[in-house]
């Protein structure tokens, strides 16, 4: 898989994407990246990107020409038409279900905006338009990270053998049970006995339902959408109805 | 403001934090930064921090001790006691009024899980616990990252005089509206001319009329919790509807 990256700010990917996983899964050629500087699609000395908004108002846009010069000639740089990505409010909601569908991608460029925004007409490049969630960042290429880091580590071989990227929160509409390592007891906080046990049937058990509670309890909106048995249907409304009002929302 | 981070990783921050807005905003003093290396507090040769699960399964989990040491050693360091801050999809979803609210704080310690996850004791240690969203990242170190780019651009002079970090998606519950720079028709895409008008009065109209029209297009789940006229729910309301399935969820 290619990720590739369009911004202001070229240099701010690779110190994060050389490092650790993203480092390994790079070396190993589990995906590529590229990331393109804006400003060599500017024609005028100081290789401008933004002016003022229309209308007035505060802070500078970014114009529609470099980013539509950019896009369109980056796209023929490699055989594969790229998924051209766009970080804005006004996108689709990220979440695990776009990673998974983005990982089958062959090729994604995310167009990283600055200032206070981007002229509009510049969206009519995006494939896909995607919101990392209701806050304000000073810029798209964190959420650009945000994407590749949480698209690669689902590429088959990116966690390494003895990892699974499917074993956590959100692979099963479910938050992930409870985790403890040793020691067993730490200044006098133990761990489950179960776990200790030995038994996997009940081990597997007490987990399964331990996911269940803590979903309940924290993020009862999952449930709609989780596979639970009757039983742990009536174990969820009596986590959800012990907690108070309805659940910490 | 002070931020810090506890991670194993702790090379990972400075190229972000030292460029552009963030940079500048260390640079005049507006926030601090330190970054702290989990490994400082094991005992043993190789600095471990991860050890296998009680009652098996894939990958390695943060052992305890680290963790617990590390916290309280850190916030013994500074005369203020931090915020402590631990990423977890079972924290509370981020959003502008979360970031908004760290904004006030003096001290705030980001501590960022890796591998599988993290022993569930140490949770014990958070003063608040945030979910950036429903998806999985490799580490918490870009979850840092991005509370703390939202949180800084929010502290008075981070984004410099002429720009303001309140005019923005979220800030009033609607989503922005469209904007547009020079020039007025690129490759036959023109802007509304209203923007092209000089009329203030008109072009305050518009903006405020599109961000209604936007937010009921594409986030109508935020009408809720918006200020809005009767003349501006009946726009949105007729926006949902001739949208057909009652908006773009």
């Amino acid at each position: 898989m290619r990720f590739e990256t369009l911004s202001v700010f070229p240099d701010l990917f690779a110190p994060y994407l050389e490092t650790s996983i993203m480092g390994r899964a790079q070396a190993r050629g589990i995906f590529e990246f590229e990331s393109y500087d804006l400003r060599d699609w500017t024609h005028d000395r100081h290789r401008t990107v933004d002016d003022a908004p229309f209308g007035g108002g505060q802070g500078m846009l970014m114009k529609p020409a470099p980013i539509f010069e950019a896009v369109r000639d980056i796209s023929k740089r490699h055989p594969a038409r790229p998924h051209v990505v766009f970080f804005t409010p006004c996108g689709r909601r990220y979440d695990e279900s776009v990673a998974e569908r983005l990982s089958h991608e062959e090729r994604v460029l995310l167009v990283c905006g600055r200032y206070e925004g981007m002229d509009e007409r510049a969206y009519e490049l995006a494939d896909e338009r995607i919101s990392l969630g209701d806050y304000v960042l000073t810029g798209g290429e964190l959420a650009a990270l945000v994407v590749i880091d949480s698209v690669v580590r689902l590429l088959p071989g990116a966690l390494g053998d003895e990892m699974s990227a499917r074993d956590e929160s959100f692979s099963d509409e479910l938050l992930e049970y409870a985790q403890y390592t040793r020691p067993s007891e730490y200044e006098g906080r133990g761990v489950p006995e179960v776990l200790l046990s030995g038994d996997h049937a009940a081990v597997a058990a007490w987990r399964r339902r331990n996911a269940v509670e803590r979903t309940a309890l924290w993020r009862p909106d999952l449930l709609d959408g989780a596979e639970l048995t009757e039983e742990e249907r009536a174990l969820a409304r009596a986590v959800i109805e012990s907690s108070g009002e309805g659940g910490a929302k």
